[in-house]
């Protein structure tokens, strides 16, 4: 038998597979199948059935990859909408996985045909709930992808999903949600990366809640929504294009490279002090870890993708962006940053300030922005006049109110996202522009005398 | 984060590693370790503790191997006895792991100082608990290893273990114990791999008693004691020899191997339709996937070992018998059996009958004996006259019940197990042995007209 | 830089990777070419050149694969024929990779395009010859495949390509042959897996003549041509199917398993002592390691394939029939024999004899038919009168001249071939047929009174 | 059979292994042998012979590495010095490998006592010549080991190994040296991976002598001696400290790693750009492609090693420097400089300019020290008389010649070695220390007036 967790790391997705008897599962696949297809092989399973639990929008969903691969039989949720592919599911619909036992369970919330799918051991006891984006560990699913005027609807029908169908399920059921911590599908999930239904009729703050008037209240809200969820929900109702194997992302010569980014957009996915210094010019800084978080923000479809980093990262790189639909992906700087400057190519530079010297600028009287980039709900003290706030996923549309004549000051937590943020402003045409390396958290370490 | 659940094949033995924050813990590790090293390294993290729940008997436990990879500090449970190396648990310690926190919780029973450790998420909530041998899925430990003369005080101790200490701790706390389905140490024990405090609650055979009295009426009782296990015990008190890697097999040609399985146990790993066909002379049929079952029982620990298999299934193998703590592991025969009849080597043979003409046997008047090797709780049918029971395990100690003029017929429900017991009775001296193809299982599915 | 030799085994295929600045070139590509993939991606190179020395008639030519994993240029040699994709080559031509020069020869002969590449190191000395199936070690192209009417033609334009264009390049270049020992495009291939031109001239027997009439009088010869070159012929012109990833094959309950076979071939690639004792009936005994010598011979390109083996060779068996060209694998026996026994499945067997009880058989006076299927160059001693020789791969051709009412006893060297035989002797209706474990070797070995 | 060469990069050290009937053997194995034993694993191999070319200085050989995890019989050359371990190889000396044989033949030169071995094929021809430090491609051995009163006396007999008896072997042998470019034995080593003895016989510029006593005058010299040649050369005699396992750096959070850098070497491999903009005072910087280049002059043996580098990078950083015989590894910075400067630790910096930037610096009037690094050999143009020549290598010993009252500017042609030769100032004292982006290539692909 196998039941295993699969992490998306970036995304923070987990998808599961569950096998028996020579039959295997998958809930939630991520478009990358080559794991799910080697655990199958090894354990000489076949992968039968792909279960999702929703039209997914921060990812594309592999079920279309994985019928192509082995013949897997799909059934989608939220038949309101047209799938292009798969079968719908109804609620109460069983599968057996050898021994083992699946029963859907529609739990309506985050989309209004949200399924849940509640596992049977081989003593049909019910063992785990596959709960989507209905239930996380310390959060619940947001109700806002229907837009504005279903929020208090979708919040309703979340709580009774909740408390009418997932919570009697009782205390001891394992939870299997679809986002572990750092999803944008949540901002306040856990890290417990298996979790129970007790555990979070316990913990999991927004389920401490005294009525449904409660929960509505407290959960019925516009989040951030990134430009690319749009992408998503198309392809995941189409199905995406079919990989077959991974891209290779090609090398380019510094020659080559400098006429290829003419007509692509050049990604730097190195730490912020190496951008800080030097980098190609018009990149834009996304830190490797963060691509999962922002490529869908600040990087177009379209045009063709080139890539700053150390060849060791092109593996995870690549599979973070096609598990987001970036499937124009052309190639990366042979030789690296070095290569290029030996090349003689010109090298554009941003000024990343020590805390040190970043106090001296505070202390000038020279007119300056400091621009905090940090999401509202990060920003708890109260900052220096000279301090705006301006959430990094909003800075594009409110650069307007940003001055041209001034030097700007990036600020973020770690000096990541103040980087990209910086870059963002040097390629629309800002010239004086800096960060502080190692953020607010270098800031606060250090001991300045100012206060942010 | 790093919270995750190894599975020792064979053995069904769980071993987990906890990491968060650069720290990592490992729960009872095996004696490969590569496993951890591996993930620690991928992860960015250092393992700083080893802490084993027991004593254990059934496999060398990995802890001194890792602190001699890793600089780990060990802790111990079982104080109460002399251990060569690591610390002494005490009850209430804690370990910072990150942000996380282990907390020792004494539960004795199946060891006098069996030790479980509660592990507390980033919040401080309770989250897990590493149970070692003390509750398992569908099972509890057993009680009988310090003898009859101590079973029922272990068993009353096991039960305050559980009622007090364990099923208090809630039913939503994730339940992480030392071994799965298929294990030495519980012949109940449930194929649910992940469980939690309150599945166990409800659904375990063993919990479901209404008094103390009643839990030692039915569970202080003594159990098949493997003879490898007074071995593990010893090694695990030592400390076993550092490995280092892996040992490596040798390839032995036809002539080589002959000379040297002279003074070597030859175990051929071969299914038994293959074994019964054609074998090395005197090598044991100890099918592969048996041979963390078997080789306890009946290889030696002194003599050198030398393999019939595939040579693809050698790594596994290899780390099966190291894991029991074989070290004296030789080689196999290059180019197989083809490759040892090629060089016109001795063929031994066994009859290995399909069901049609073991049926024809059975009608025959000849005199003969049907032995059954399957344990006694697996025997449940009445049998035929001709049929006399022995479980494998016990064979060696009843030779003497067994005519030396009739011919043999063994039989279990696969083929696998009667074939190790027509091998162990071949090289007692025995000529005529035989075995049922497919074993009782082919029996039932092909409905031949005799009843067993 | 990258200079590196690529083994396919079983077919003996030798390709090669070349690659420096950046740039790869891969010489005569296998299918499955996730090995160049990741070479080149370690390495950091992009492939921009697939280069082919001929048209392949032995294995499908992974040019396609390549192109459109990398959108490398395919140049193809022999453009008298029609090829669906690529580009021609030109005698002459010549391709940068980095620093190093490759410049195409044209060396006719095995084909009437056939072309080599001779490899120049940085400084532009010549350094290597990709010679495909021109000039092997120890031995020199096929000049058969246009049919006997062109042999003299042919063997007359491999002369000269030979002698007048490879042999005069040097003996310090390296020989990179496209096939090694084993394979089917060259029965003398010697086992130095590099070579250079002058180990050849001076080792090479085929080399050793006095004349152009000496060449042609020894090397104008129709040798056996296996059925499925005709179908590689034409993929190789076509472009086959691309595979994206390799196929997964499905495993198989006995029921299904029982099932699908009545519509498909079941191969059983386990050694034959195994197969002999117990198989599903109707199945074909093919050994894993013989599987691309005789899988193109005896089994058929549209019927699904099942296969019977161990779970662990299941990779290197899809990789194989992919290079074949086997498209329709389907699947294999889920638990193996001894499953398909427990199920209650019907056991075909074929007697399988050691050299004592085939002593035996040939003392007796029954009459019987000795069957040898060696190649009629390995039959050099005189036989029993009993003996019948007709090769293997004729054997389906010539079934009228063997007896249906006499016993069969088939015959090979190790056992192998002879139980294909048998196997496709019980295919075709024969019920008493035979095998020798460990074939003639055994029987050289055992040192039996009579002689073969 | 199996006939492999193992890159060892960094060192540019080749190995090989020949395996033939089940048996194997490895010449000149690196320290680090899973390579060797899994390939032999694989192929079905028992390693029984390693063979020494000689004792090697650049590197800790894995003989009795290999010796310990496969019971190999150890044969080294350079029988004059006293070797703690294997056993004395005779001129002539022969071994089997199933069917090929390797015969002795002693080419002293290098050192008094060096071996190269002549593998024959199956047919007893001879193949391939494994020639250690004898004869490379493009160059031939040092002749300076045992110092300037020798030298002429080890050309005169590398004269005679090369001529009397290498080259005599024929132009058609395979030649297998034991270093590859790059490597620190041989300032020419071509490119050439695979050579013959004709391609060194016509192309190799050392061979293109016509007398011993040219031979002599051209290579009688003494070359650079790295510090470690002198460790290793010990190790080499008394058998390097056993490994078992790749030892597991371990990643220290930034607290721990500043308490532990203040009795440790801090080595940072990042590019030079990242380390000029913030790195940990103190570190030397070396890029991680050069720390075999330059671990062995900087780097000592005694003091742990911490480093700072992409994590991805650490499983080739611990290879590189185990095989250099550095065993007090201790770990590296967990979340790199970024997470250093989050917790608010002190950044050091280096200036690190553009050409463009560097043209003003040339152009002003202050005084400074423009400090060339490069070797004597590499700097031919004539320079400015504000840049000074010092070697890298040699930059230690002559320091009392750099002043330390004005800016000093390091170059190099790639800047790598720039900013070791700078952080090597900066660790000695020097404040005002900074070098060029792109090194001497940026500057001639940039074009700016002044000539260097």
């Amino acid at each position: 038998m196998i039941f295993k967790q699969y992490l998306s790391a970036g995304l923070a997705h987990f998808s599961y597979m569950i096998a028996d008897g020579g039959q295997a599962t998958v809930i939630d696949p991520r478009r990358d199948i080559d794991c799910y297809l080697q655990d199958a092989a090894e354990g000489g399973f076949h992968i039968s059935y792909v279960l999702e639990t929703h039209r997914n929008e921060d990812y594309v969903i592999g079920s279309s990859e994985l019928e192509e691969a082995t013949g897997a039989h799909i059934f989608h949720a939220d038949d309101q909408w047209d799938y292009a592919y798969g079968e719908s599911v109804r609620d109460g619909q069983e599968w057996r996985v050898g021994r083992l036992l699946i029963r859907a369970m529609h739990t309506p919330g985050h989309t209004p045909g949200s399924m849940s799918y509640l596992l049977h051991d081989p003593d049909r006891h019910p063992w785990a709930l596959f709960s989507g984006d209905t239930l996380f560990s310390g959060d619940v699913g947001r109700v806002d992808l229907l837009g504005e005027a279903h929020l208090e609807e979708m919040a309703g029908l979340l709580f009774d999903s909740l408390f009418d169908k997932i919570l009697p399920l009782g205390d001891e059921i394992l939870l299997c949600p679809a986002h572990g911590a750092g999803s944008v599908c949540g901002s306040g999930i856990a890290e417990r990366t298996w979790t129970t239904i007790g555990l979070e009729r316990r913990h999991n703050p927004k389920l401490q809640v005294k009525s449904k008037a409660e929960f509505i209240a407290l959960h019925a809200m516009m989040l951030k929504r990134p430009p690319y969820f749009r992408m998503m929900e198309g392809l995941n109702l189409s199905g995406a294009p079919l990989l077959g194997r991974l891209p290779q992302l090609k090398p380019f010569m510094p020659d080559a490279f400098e006429i290829s980014a003419q007509s692509a957009q050049v990604i730097d996915v190195r730490d912020p002090i190496s951008f800080g210094k030097a980098h190609v010019p018009g990149s834009l800084s996304i830190l490797a870890d963060a691509l999962a978080s922002f490529a869908g923000w600040f990087v177009d479809y379209e045009d063709p993708i080139l890539f700053v980093c150390e060849p060791l990262m092109i593996p995870e790189i690549t599979r973070v962006m096609v598990r987001l639909g970036f499937d124009a992906l052309s190639g990366y700087l042979s030789g690296g940053m070095v290569g290029w400057a030996k090349a003689g190519k010109p090298l554009a530079s941003l000024q990343n300030l020590t805390v040190e010297e970043f106090c001296h600028v505070l202390q000038s009287v020279e007119p300056k922005t400091v621009l905090d980039v940090r999401n509202e709900d990060e920003v708890k003290a109260k900052g220096l006049k000279t301090v705006r706030q301006i959430a990094l996923t909003k800075l594009l549309d409110h650069l307007d109110e940003i001055p041209r004549d001034q030097p700007i000051y990036t600020l973020c937590p770690s000096g990541n996202r103040s980087m990209l943020a910086a870059s963002l402003l040097k390629r629309a045409g800002w010239t004086d522009v800096s960060t502080l390396i190692g953020g607010l958290s270098a800031w606060k370490a250090y001991g300045c005398d100012f206060d942010l």
